[in-house]
């Protein structure tokens, strides 16, 4: 892909800027559906820039083009806009001015900036409209040339849907849509429109492969007492499908004409929006029979019920076991002198992850970063960065899939050679933290940020920290991230509930050197009940051990190696039924107590 | 005092309420400071209900008065209001409504609730107004006929105001007013108003003794480039406090005349009002060239200079020298077998704290809490409850003074005579936490949120917890309480910063059998400077030792215990040299290693 007529996309697009009266627009990066992972269709940003990361928004003036992107992306972002003139604005750096900040400051008064509403949340159009405002300046909320500027652009995806079992997900989609609008009624709500499409997936049981690495299908949805509408485009649907729905009291229409269509079929509703599912310009299409609140979809989906409990359990097992063959190959190879790098790794998992009952698709794109590349975030090995695994270095892979049984996320930090002191010691900091977490006990109401920081007390009392988040969300058959509960600095205000999986990956990167990070998932279960009210506990669900050769027992507290002792003998007790003989000892060998 | 006479009360103030056309009025128990601790003057709620509580909202309507306060007061506030027909509401109970909901929910379309504007954060009386207009009902925010149905009402404080020197606040009034109007104008705005009693107290370099153990004047202070303004009554200062506040460029004018003089004073002026320390009547009165943000003040005060730092040391000496000898005398009197009870410890504390330098009063009154009495949270021991102090249960002794150098806030639990298994172990949970938080280290930007679960995690591990907060920050010869900062479940936003002083107070009550809370002030210190940032640590700043016999080393760390022979062995170096032989010798028993 090459990018050398960047200038001329962008001049044509400032031309339909020009011709509608505009001085400025914003081009977030992401879908109609607020998506983290969008589709080629979506991938405006990069079509109009040239920049690929997936956090970033670009903002073309009368003279200038510019990407803002995050600490992950500035060295990607500079490389790929390199000769484009576009301006790289690095987020987060204490001199960079915010979009708005940008704009406030360099438009004159009366100027009006565009943007296309469907791809804002409520609250950022609004604090936009309102920003914009009292300095004078216009918005337009439904500037979209894209596609007369953008002649090839990409068709929306059109893979078939397919239903969801019932046996994999434990509840049907007329008890989900009942149960959302009895919170919607809760929230003094009629009904719900969302956009999101991981809850859309979720109420109405129904999968597609319409995002990388995300089984949703592209759709909008509105459910209220009197039945409920699914947007989809008629392509995606097959006869079992629209029976499904049919059953769920659900009608299907055209994908494109919802803005056409949603005021009508709304009116005299009071319809629940929430901003994390509908976009600004959704609110102004509903403007006055409209409220916003948290989404009622996202607590119920986050607490997963007794089925899908028990099949996120077997589904780690098979996960376990594929990660367990990896590792015996990549051993093999390493001690072998094979030549391997890190495609070839993320290849060997993909490869023993394909071979697993109720396989579908990676839940993301597999990470393994060797030696100084593991201690960039977000790297993914690409032929121009792809490096030789060989000795005496850390290798660092953070993969998962998603099966029709369970969405698994797993990160193991593995010892190529011998380890150095350093490294041991590394490593061992961001297990105290990860054992922290995982032995946590906390009543009821507690927010993941309240635990953050037991995570990154071992590297803070040294010195060292971590940037992202001590855990996420995670989906079932469904999205590898998803809300709204986290384990982060910031408080999202979402209680850790019964039922939530959640990931605990504490890390530490050190640059040009090595990264570690340590990476299960933990389901939040009852632990008893006081006179103190009720307290819960994280059960470990990931399998797999953890390098052996890189803990450092010497800084470990009893309780700590012993909960690695447990952690082991139960993957050896779990995983080795499904072994064979060679597999079996390996990871005999893997598991046997530390001391 | 009885208060037989409180339907009479309320009948003559319902009728001023009718008089004025209102169908309900709202009457917070603050002052037009916002303060936690009032004057009698403002005891409107104490006048009108009998309820003596510190947290309380009183409603009257045309058929009912109630009163809402916390889980803390529920006991406390059914006996006061007992006969007189007022109804408790029990806040924070699932059941129990708002004052707003219940205002919404039983007031008809068209009524008005009246307030006095002053008595009302900017923030609450946004929120108010706006729920009442939602629900059709109006408010009237100049409503205050106090004077007229309180014949025997209790003047304003009028004691003489004294300047604080700055041997003591290391900075001049002219000084913090500079750096006030710097922070007000990166904050966009021209000057500040406040009328926060610490803010201006700080600011001015002035003291005064208007609130219970909180060293204020009454007042309100509004500073601008151009000059500043107190409304203070002129019969509170002397010639030498006028010169004082005349150098910094301070004018004075009478405390009534506020409201009526206030917009002329700051026309042309874009005034800073923050939430904490402005009333809802203020912003009001200077709508259209207000902005609402946080207080400036607030972060400027709660840093310490180097002056203070050294003076909060020097105090901490000498109000660790006060516990120690009431330590001992209280040993003595329950050895000896005299009768001793809660009021006479507390008396014991007031009179060695009185006998040392600087002493100015104490801070806040002592809690001493034998027994059962220690699992109430905020006990205060009256004659009627106050209980002797005999064998075998634990005293729970939180108590603090104002010294001229600074203010001491600590909290002891000590056996009297023998604990119980439970009761070492219970104590040393509430250490173990308590050690979390002083030997955390943090990156820059950290919050207290952030770590206030690391104090609870060792008792919630046994499904054990307490329900206030692990720390507050503390006032220089100021008030006991003091934001931004703390050390709480709920974030308040402001980064533990070097120079803060905060308590460090985690706890554990167990109903009907014993309390338990170890308090120590820590100032938030400069650590170390890494490739990952700046890291702050805790200065542990109070001094005295823990009940040696409270700690089950069984269930302690290596670290845990030599933290605490750590402690005890700068206790004793830093107090001994100001103690006599005897006392000396128990002090060095009391510090000698645990184990």
């Amino acid at each position: 892909m090459t990018y050398d007529n960047i200038p001329a996309r962008i001049e044509a697009f400032r031309a339909k800027m020009l011709d509608a009266g505009l001085q400025a627009v914003i081009l977030p990066r992401t879908d109609p559906h607020l998506s983290e992972y969008i589709s080629d269709h979506w991938h405006i940003v990069r079509y109009l820039s040239g920049f690929s990361g997936s956090a970033g928004t670009m903002v073309i003036t009368t003279d200038s083009a510019l990407v803002w992107t995050d600490s992950r992306y500035f060295l990607q972002c500079a490389k790929q806009i390199e000769g484009t003139g576009i301006i790289l604005m690095k987020d987060g750096l204490p001199d960079t001015p915010s979009v708005t900040d940008y704009l406030v400051t360099t438009l004159h008064k009366g100027d009006t900036v565009g943007i296309n509403g469907l791809l804002m949340s409520i609250d950022d159009t609004a604090t936009l409209a309102s920003r914009l405002r009292s300095a004078g300046l216009g918005l337009k909320v439904d500037f979209d040339p894209t596609d007369s500027v953008w002649p090839d652009r990409p068709a929306m995806p059109s893979d078939k849907i397919f239903v969801h079992d019932e046996k994999y997900s434990g509840e049907s989609a007329s008890s989900r849509i009942a149960r959302t609008l009895e919170a919607v009624k809760a929230a003094g709500a009629d009904s719900y429109f969302t956009a999101a499409l991981d809850e859309i997936a979720w109420m109405l049981n129904i999968r597609s492969n319409d995002v990388h690495c995300s089984p949703v299908a592209a759709s909008f949805l509105y459910v209220s007492p009197e039945g409920s509408t699914l947007f989809v485009d008629a392509a995606k649907l097959t006869p079992e499908v629209e029976a499904h729905l049919r059953s769920a009291g659900v009608n299907t229409r055209p994908y494109g004409s919802l803005t056409a269509e949603l005021p009508a079929l709304t009116s005299g509703a009071t319809v629940l929006l929430a901003t994390t599912s509908a976009s600004g310009a959704i609110e102004s299409l509903l403007k006055g029979h409209s409220i916003v609140a948290s989404s009622p979809v996202a607590m119920l989906k986050a607490v997963k019920n007794d089925v899908q409990i028990a099949n996120v359990r077997t589904s780690h097992v098979r996960d376990g076991v594929a990660m367990v063959r990896s590792l015996i190959e990549i051993e093999k190879a390493v001690a072998s002198g094979r030549p391997l790098t890190e495609i070839d790794v993320a290849e060997i998992l993909e490869s023993n992850r394909r071979k697993g009952d109720l396989f579908y698709d990676l839940s993301f794109d597999s990470i393994c970063g060797f030696g100084p590349n593991g201690a960039i975030v977000h790297y993914t090995a690409t032929p121009e960065s792809n490096t030789a695994i060989t000795k005496d270095n850390l290798l660092l892979i953070d993969s998962g899939a998603n099966y029709l049984d369970g969405t698994t996320d797993i990160t193991r930090t593995i010892a190529i050679g011998t380890p150095t002191a350093d490294m041991r010691h590394d490593f061992t900091l961001v297990m105290k933290g990860h054992i922290a977490i995982a032995t946590a006990i906390f009543p009821e109401g507690t927010r993941g940020a309240q635990l953050d920081a037991m995570a990154r007390m071992p590297l803070w009392k040294e010195g060292k920290s971590y940037l992202h988040g001590t855990g996420h969300g995670v989906g079932f058959f469904l999205n590898c991230h998803e809300g709204p509960q986290s384990i982060r600095l910031n408080d999202t205000l979402a209680p850790l509930t019964p039922g939530m999986l959640t990931s605990n990956e504490p890390g530490v990167y050190l640059a040009g050197r090595y990264g570690i990070r340590c990476e299960n998932l933990v389901l939040t279960i009852p632990h008893s009940e006081t006179e103190f009210g009720k307290f819960y506990a994280f059960e470990t669900i990931t399998l797999c051990p953890f390098d052996r050769s890189l803990f450092d027992t010497s800084i470990m507290s009893d309780e700590e190696i012993r909960w690695v002792d447990n952690y082991h003998s139960r993957v050896f007790e779990l995983l080795s039924p499904s072994l064979d003989e060679e597999e079996k000892a390996w990871l005999e060998a893997a598991t046997r107590p530390l001391a």
